[in-house]
């Protein structure tokens, strides 16, 4: 059984605190093993890489045989059912529509004093998305990952997946291919960040890195941060649902262990106004838990993660998902639009009884690769932002010059930069003297 | 003297790869030592950094002494000077105009489907500024870095700002109360961003760090993202002039010298169509070089780092810019507009002769933290954006799940993940029998 809280018990601030606090991940620490990864495929490049691949995936390539061939792909995909094709079309369609919207506008306007300010957006020329081998291989991620970049009008976009044992999952070369990528090449791991970040003889460099990963892919992805950019380090998945009485258990305990399901380090939590609504979603989950193909998973994150929270009402439930700050977050009542203006904290939220979590994270068009491990207080899910990169712009005319550059001469003495005030000083001579 | 480079000498391109690639940082590893630093102040707190900053800063406080008081800012303000703080208000308003123009919008709407979907922009909670001190103590990126936060909404807005051997700069005071600041303590080094991250007895933790430092804030940056978020990890400055002959050589010089004079890793380019311009911009350098205030600076600089490389056309200068992607770029030429299309990697590009970079270093408008080392391939400077987060809506109606929840139900099958699709079967079934 998860825990179960109740913010009017006396000891109530010290167990959520608790709950809050809980290290759910245990990550190993495997930095000097990806430091050295990196170097060795920074000095060697192909050869590097595919040493670590034989070793890691147990799979004996060349150089040539790096990048998957059109014609691979186009065999992979065949193999598809129509019914899966035409699911992931339409998850492609509607992430691609959402995402649109997200294109963000340039600007220039002049001011009072006769500058022209403004910026303008492009594009980064290369982005490499890591897509995980094996359990974890999604194509919903990769359309996650990709499509952003595609709206952005990425040119250059490369996916590593790792096959271990040569195999690769057909429904992710159909992603790929519904989403604009433009190269795929069979590795994984570390030194799969370190080709895409700095480049072998047959992988161009990439300036942007996203795309989930063991504790391998995070070590090397934050090793590698500076060189490239990169998305987040990504820990595991969170849900929590507010819920009042008013909503079926079962779907809530679906919803639950939807993100149980994931990993036992996964955190479901329950919000609700309701203590008896409360206990029939525990019983609920443990009737599904019974049955669900991965049971062992989902409880075991149920049991040593999940908690079932009753609060006064709603208000006290906004401030405590504040705290939170989940990757998930459900608002099943009554009103979820007005409860959703008090939850600022949450990478996405999903409004309604209709609208599941699993819906996000594969038709409804919101990006599905979300802030974890309380994130959600300063950062924000992938998005087309992650692709596109500003460029601010200032021109002067003489008579802005004239206007501001005194003050700009004034503050570059203070800081005792002085060709910093020359450059200003020696411009204002030329104009005062004309 | 700077290296000379020109297109059309055959061994240009080994040449410009080698500018490119110059190593010109000399970071040292500190990294065991700042990992030492923030577990000491994670596990002792105030003690921890009170001990440190009477080892580093020689300055010995006690723990109600960390916060600067509103009676000493008060004190210290006053000895601004009218024209500094003139220049100062200045400064603040407009960047405070130009930062408005980037709140991002709400969005929100119905697609075919029946769904309504969206996003909301939020502030982070709390931010963190670090600011430097002794030599490199600048108001005006108190500015830079406080102003975006205020304008996003950030309510609680602390600086770190180390006062070696007590002394503090009274401008950086007066800019922080400019610029909304709540909360201002006299500590730096590693044992600050600790401080800010995970909080002490005194210091509340934040939510956001961004600031300049040395090398071993930039460590701790590092380390402490995921805890929260960071701006960036800034290397020295760096700018390229691209200009035709139609400009006077010593202003070109005075601007390339605002750059080499912060840091002797800092790097002035130019180019330019025309070789006798960029000999005579040369020439003027070396005679700014003989009286300017930081000539040791500014001229190692240039000595080590700067380079004068003639291109055959303007098309070629921007394809040249596009593969340093400078921190800051000014174009100097007749259409300064038409050819800012075309450098699309830039931090901030300042156009036409009247725009020295300095006037963006204090009074433009547009921010002058920009990302250094070729990352404007891939980043952007600091903005509004930096202190915001989004979160994205999503909310289905009955008609909506059942035009999309199917496909929902066939990918969550084909990722083996049950019970995200049995969430969607539940309520499907419960609608389909109503």
């Amino acid at each position: 059984m998860p825990v179960f809280l109740d913010t009017s018990d006396a000891d109530f601030e010290t167990a959520f605190v608790r709950l809050l606090n809980a290290k759910r991940e245990d990550s190993p620490d495997v930095d000097a093993a990806v430091a050295e990864i990196i170097a060795d495929v920074r000095a060697r490049g192909d050869a590097a890489v595919l040493e670590l691949t034989a070793k890691f995936d147990r799979l004996d390539l060349t150089a040539d045989k790096l990048a998957i061939s059109e014609a691979e792909v186009d065999a992979a995909i065949a193999s598809v059912s129509p019914q899966e094709r035409a699911a992931l079309e339409l998850a492609a369609d509607r992430i691609r529509a959402y995402h649109a919207q997200q294109m963000p506008a340039d600007a220039q306007w002049e001011d009072a004093s006769g500058a022209t300010l403004g910026w303008r957006w492009s594009p980064v020329s290369a982005a490499g998305l890591y897509v995980p081998g094996g359990l974890a291989s999604y194509p919903s991620s990769v359309l996650m990952n990709a499509i952003p970049a595609q709206v952005a009008g990425v040119a250059r976009l490369a996916i590593t997946v790792p096959a271990p044992d040569g195999v690769l999952n057909p429904l992710v070369l159909l992603a790929a291919r519904l989403s604009g990528v433009t190269e795929i090449y069979r590795i994984g791991g570390a030194q799969a960040i370190a080709a895409l970040a700095y480049g072998t003889q047959t992988i161009a460099p990439v300036d942007k890195i996203t795309g989930p990963g063991n504790a391998f892919v995070a070590a090397a992805k934050r090793r590698v941060f500076g060189k490239v950019g990169i998305d987040m380090i990504a820990g595991p998945s969170e849900i929590l649902v507010i819920a009042d009485r008013n909503n079926t258990p079962d779907w809530i305990a679906l919803d639950l262990l939807s993100q149980a399901e994931h990993d036992e380090s996964a955190q479901s939590l329950l919000i609700t106004d309701d203590a008896d609504f409360g206990r029939a979603v525990a019983t609920a989950v443990e009737h599904r838990l019974k049955t669900l193909d991965r049971r062992k998973i989902a409880g075991a994150s149920w049991q040593d993660f999940g908690a079932v929270i009753t609060v006064r009402d709603l208000d006290e439930a906004a401030e405590l998902s504040n705290r939170i700050a989940p990757e998930h977050l459900e608002l099943c009542v009554a009103d979820p639009q007005a409860l959703s203006l008090k939850t600022i904290h949450a990478g996405a939220i999903f409004l309604g009884q209709y609208t599941p979590e699993a819906i996000g994270d594969y038709v409804g068009g919101p990006n599905h690769v979300l802030p974890t491990a309380r994130s959600a207080r300063f950062s924000s899910g992938l998005s087309v932002m992650d692709f596109v990169k500003r460029t601010t712009l200032s021109q002067m005319t003489p008579a802005a010059l004239r206007a501001i550059g005194p003050a700009a001469e004034v503050l570059a003495k203070s800081e005792s930069l002085e060709a910093h005030g020359l450059s200003v000083t020696a411009r204002l001579d030329a104009l005062n003297t004309e």
